[in-house]
């Protein structure tokens, strides 16, 4: 066993608890959110790992995390981050199998953004030799959100519909959903994205800031009939999209990337045609999906990054100690994941 | 088979198809929407029976279609009215088998308010003796839709929450929760009407007015985590009284008494905690339930009515001819329900 250090550098959050007013995954300084400390390196306890970190990523779910408009509490002074990769340098009882193993993990609360983190032995997956450190930082929160939603899609028929279509869960959705032969209809910002999607596997992409893109939207329908709504943005054109859709349509929010609140416009969406809104969150589905299915599900993901048809675009490496002072700024880069490394 | 005139007085729509502006179920004047004519008195077709009617009902749809904002589009110039009760004078082939019974009816599309109706005999229940007419006008859309929603509920646990208690269909649901052993936790506009639902079987009652009744329904829901909500209103109330209720938790709407359109504030709810929003339409019920199972529903509501356990208050008694005129005045009227007679 490697001799560990005391003490490790970590971004900590800054605030307990939930906030009462959500405003989205963005931050104008991370320094409202997070500070540097020295912490005490942790120790396993039953079913847990200790980790040295290779590389983390940014989520939109981190900065929802850190704000306090996630799913679980805030605990203050406690490492931020959910998922990264690394090497299992010291385990606990019933973790031993994964010693020295290099795993892509994610955290049981938060800590991946530290040199050492803590992490429940069933939420970590030895990593394919082939699979480099930076595709393992962004092998689990996204692509099985990807293939758990499109698993979703693909049960309601040919086609399905989903905004954000340029993130990375976005573009693995569009590759995943074309690979599987069905038609993605993606919805972006922006114009010059378009031919991109198109190339990934998107059969149509729409942008949002046309004038005309619910009535477009409406007359892709008419031939698709797209039945699923895969939602990241959840504004007032998502109800749009969702009332234009045919009978028996799920709107499947899974993020919030704008801060509008939608208005529900058509109540006989619901009660003629049918239709219905809910939520994806991949923490329920993790424990709501057998763990066979899941071992399948991430197999299936190694192998698509193992072999090129997945990976993680990049838009900025950034050092743990660079993290607070340049998080913010490196956000609003468009194109990739921030990538953070010891 | 008794002879039949040629011509009858009915009561038909002024427009087609539907509206692009819904504004709830309620009218300044009926002669806005309705118009009294003399129309043929139709032949029943395959399947078909022809009703000379007895009674018929006027239910919340009843007004949403007249106005366009109903789940199928108007026909001008046919007669309205979904549901009520007659004796069968004539049949079509494969329908013989109900000639001269008596029969609570509903309509394929419209046409209860006229002296003959033309219905589906699928759509036809043949009534025991001891209900009297006024019941037999009210045995289908409301009591059929109670059962089918309290079903429902009752799937989901011990408690649930209904709004417009006070209408009929809300005090059909807390006497059938009631006797199931459930507990129906009701929401009323009118103090006034609160004890009256405790003793037909509520277990607690809140008036929406009232300036406390979100942080007391949220009381109320740590203590018995109702996980179906059953609303007719769909306004700004019924979003923070979903977000009240405890995870997976369901907002059905059934109906919409609000005009106002309410805003989405908490995506998370959906999210995080697994709550959906969805609709009932009995139309929808009644295509996707087995007929058997349809039927156990049907003996069990003219068992009710036949013992007593449900009965139809009437707020007033209107022939045909006064409809027109008097309906606007009287569906202002609260307690009970608007009965037309030939």
């Amino acid at each position: 066993m490697t001799t560990l250090p005391q003490s490790m550098f970590a971004t900590v959050l800054l605030h307990d608890g939930f906030t009462g007013s959500p405003t989205g995954p963005y931050i104008d300084d991370a320094g409202d959110w997070l500070a540097e400390a020295e912490l005490p390196v942790p120790e396993p306890g039953p079913g847990q790992v200790l980790i040295k970190l290779r590389a983390a990523s940014v989520n939109p779910s981190d900065i929802h995390f850190i704000k306090g408009e996630y799913g679980q509490p805030r605990v203050k002074g406690a490492a931020a981050g959910f998922e990264g990769c690394g090497d299992v340098v010291a385990t606990g009882k019933g973790a031993e199998a994964l010693q020295d193993q290099r795993v892509a993990f994610v955290t049981g609360g938060s800590g991946a953004w530290a040199e050492y983190v803590l992490a429940p032995a069933i939420m970590c997956i030895p990593l394919r030799p082939e699979i480099s450190d930076e595709d393992g930082a962004a092998q689990i929160v996204n692509p099985l959100t990807a293939m758990a939603m499109v698993d979703i899609a693909r049960a309601s028929g040919n086609a399905f519909v989903l905004s954000a279509a340029t993130s990375q869960l976005g573009k693995l959705m569009c590759s995943l959903g074309h690979d599987l032969g069905l038609k993605p209809i993606a919805l972006v910002r922006r114009p010059e994205t378009v031919e991109a999607l198109k190339e990934l596997g998107a059969a149509e992409v729409l942008v949002t800031t046309h004038p005309n893109v619910v009535q477009d939207f409406s007359q892709i329908c008419r031939e698709l009939k797209p039945r699923v709504f895969l939602d990241a943005v959840v504004d007032q054109l998502s109800e749009q999209v969702f009332c234009a859709m045919p009978n028996q349509a799920r709107w499947i929010c899974y993020g919030k990337l704008s801060a509008e609140a939608p208005t529900l416009t058509q109540s006989g969406q619901l009660i003629f045609m049918g239709k219905q809104i809910e939520g994806f969150w991949l923490t329920n589905w993790v424990t709501s999906t057998p763990p066979e299915d899941q071992a399948r599900v991430v197999a299936e993901v190694q192998a698509r990054f193992a072999d090129g048809r997945w990976k993680t675009d990049i838009s900025e490496r950034l050092s743990l100690k660079a993290l607070v002072p340049n998080l913010a700024s490196e956000l609003q880069k468009s194109g990739g994941k921030v990538i953070i490394t010891p």
